[in-house]
């Protein structure tokens, strides 16, 4: 059985877990509380030595980090990563958009806002963050306004990567009003076959 | 011909030029100056939302971002993106590694001194990114000092991708010296076949 460590509540941890429920592979899920340090425990790093979750452990012994290498190789011959090679190059753009341009911003500071509760006493790191993690928004929502998924006419793991911080965005005060392509991708998105919500 | 948007001395640029060498691929460099903001004209936004550099277009009028994803994308079909599905995993986790944990860190350092040459002005932000430009150094010696290259026994993408802004470090200041490991990679890496050095 494919086991996943990760915490609750964690977009990035949800990736692999709304996948693997999409193409109905059963796995377990093991609790990794990061707000405790359990992710930097002797034990955890000989698991994964940059000591975060999520961590997938496919078969025993063998550890996978990077929810969105997770993505790839859960979806490997699936309709969620598709064998075209340009295909395949457009959904690979956009998952490391979402590392390096989305998750930094709109996952960070829902993560002091609504976790650690840090909202007023980080306020102006908050305002000097927020604006690039609006600036990724506008760039999906230029994409959204032109194709219904990320990558183009059908879901892929583009949608499920960028979903997963987009529709709590929220939660760190994001206002998604502006954006109504992103606003009707999220629902669409939430009407997938095999959606299950992330557990928050 | 294959057209290449990039900046010289960028090491996200260096990556897929290098690989196209390797590849013995030709290909036409396109110079665009991010220092003058060339990549932030309606002209370039066309072509990539995201204002950013490297930008690939194998063919005309088609896109590709993100250095990484035209790693896996040139790549395709060679040694050094290999078939295998837990070796492209492995892989795949390494490149996102490289943009989440690493770049961040080490190439912004070094942007902001070697490029900006405003090291004395942001030294208390220098001095807040570096330790986690080292936590990134520590886990690749981790894994240098058990294998030969990234991913395993071969030489692959996830190289080129660390070795980018890996090799120029110490133009941000960084210094290699408690990474035996990672400085035997280096070298290993620029000896390999069709190897040419980035211009900077």
């Amino acid at each position: 059985m494919i086991q996943l460590y990760g915490f609750t509540g964690s977009g990035n941890c949800y990736k692999p877990a709304l996948l693997m429920q999409q193409l109905q592979l059963p796995f377990t899920w093991i609790e990794v509380n990061i707000l405790n340090g359990e992710s930097r425990t002797p034990e955890f790093l000989a698991k994964n030595a940059n000591g975060k979750i999520p961590l997938l452990e496919p078969e025993p012994g063998h550890f996978l980090a990077e929810s969105n290498a997770m993505l790839c190789y859960l979806a490997e011959g699936s309709r969620f990563f598709p064998a075209d090679r340009w295909q395949r190059a457009k959904i690979l753009e956009w998952l490391f958009f979402e590392q390096y341009s989305h998750e930094p911003y709109i996952a960070t500071v829902r993560f002091w806002v609504h976790y650690q509760k840090r909202g007023d006493e980080l306020a102006v790191k908050i305002a000097e963050t927020m604006p690039r993690g609006y600036a990724a928004l506008a760039v999906m929502e230029q994409q959204l306004s032109q194709t219904p998924f990320l990558a183009g006419a059908e879901y892929s793991i583009a949608d499920i990567a960028l979903f997963a911080y987009t529709h709590v965005a929220d939660q760190g005060g994001f206002d998604l009003t502006p954006y109504p392509a992103v606003q009707a991708w999220l629902h669409r998105v939430m009407t997938q076959p095999g959606y299950v919500p992330m557990v928050v």
